[in-house]
């Protein structure tokens, strides 16, 4: 599990606007409160699934967890409602400038990208190279399909090219992954 | 923050099947993971939310949580995809006999609810009364007429008995709130 590193961006609830170079993380946090700020979309990221030991009750409102660990996560990170249509994605960060390695999703999220498919839900991934400062879309059916007729351990670059979309870096919203949901889900409007 | 009182239940994954007489969530999440094994819908309760302080590292695999504190919801505990449809609720139980103090609803979560209905989702609560044996759907429309036209601290049993569904226990699914949602959304098909 990679959750160390993220921890912070996890769990501070600060968001610092000016500050460009963030992380894909902050990003999508700072676009889904724009999103429901404009009453465009209900999108949420999940919180960081953990396994509480221990906890101390000093009072009924200042209870500490002293004790409690990461846990693999059977969803994805973020999920929510637009246009009326189940929306649920991961994302995820490389410094990686020419493939996306598949052990940074966990079979179970890929398995559930699956199933939201299956029902009716819109799927998807946002994958940044940040040394290359390109973030992409890709359908949870464009994952699927590499995932079963390659058996690479890694998508190439090449391969979010073809069949992925740049998502642009702006102002407002930060990254308009939403624009891309409107042109495969919605004919453009 | 009621928190403490549900830790052991949001952060065990045990489940004892045989067990009658359990928490509302247990019973949630049995029926919840039925739900996704019958292939019906894809539904999860959210982690509980925390903002963690102090992390030790012994090794990548081996992160301890040290300092961690439950941080107040800004959504509701449960959401997925159903028949196409986003899904979105909060569940509470309460051992008072004739009323559902409205305490027990941040009103983040309200606001939440509101919202989710304004994007086309289906937003409802599910409520217990566990001193009666009584579980109640109540839509979130229900819900809003209630707190905008009443300036009552809680809603009486009465008002759930005239504008809510009972929902049945049984074995599996052991609360099948899905059903209530197909008589109400897809004209009880």
């Amino acid at each position: 599990m990679k959750y160390p590193v993220g921890v912070k961006h996890n769990t501070t609830s600060t968001t610092i606007y000016s500050n460009r170079g963030m992380s894909l993380e902050s990003d999508l946090n700072i676009t889904n409160e724009y999103y429901r700020i404009t009453d465009k979309a209900i999108i949420y990221k999940k919180p960081t699934p953990i396994t509480i030991v221990k906890v101390d009750y000093k009072s009924r409102q200042d209870a500490i967890i002293k004790e409690a660990y990461f846990k693999t996560p059977s969803t994805t990170d973020y999920n929510g409602v637009y246009r009326g249509k189940y929306i649920d994605f991961e994302a995820k960060e490389t410094r990686n400038k020419s493939f996306f390695p598949l052990a940074n999703i966990h079979p179970h999220q890929i398995k559930h990208l699956k199933e939201i498919s299956a029902h009716g839900g819109i799927g998807f991934l946002i994958i940044r190279f940040s040394s290359l400062n390109l973030t992409y879309f890709l359908e949870s059916s464009k994952l699927i399909s590499f995932i079963e007729t390659q058996k690479r351990k890694s998508i190439p670059l090449s391969y979010f090219k073809e069949n992925g979309y740049v998502i642009h870096d702006n102002y407002n919203p930060r990254l308009d992954y939403l624009k891309i949901v409107d042109q495969l889900y919605f004919g453009g409007n």
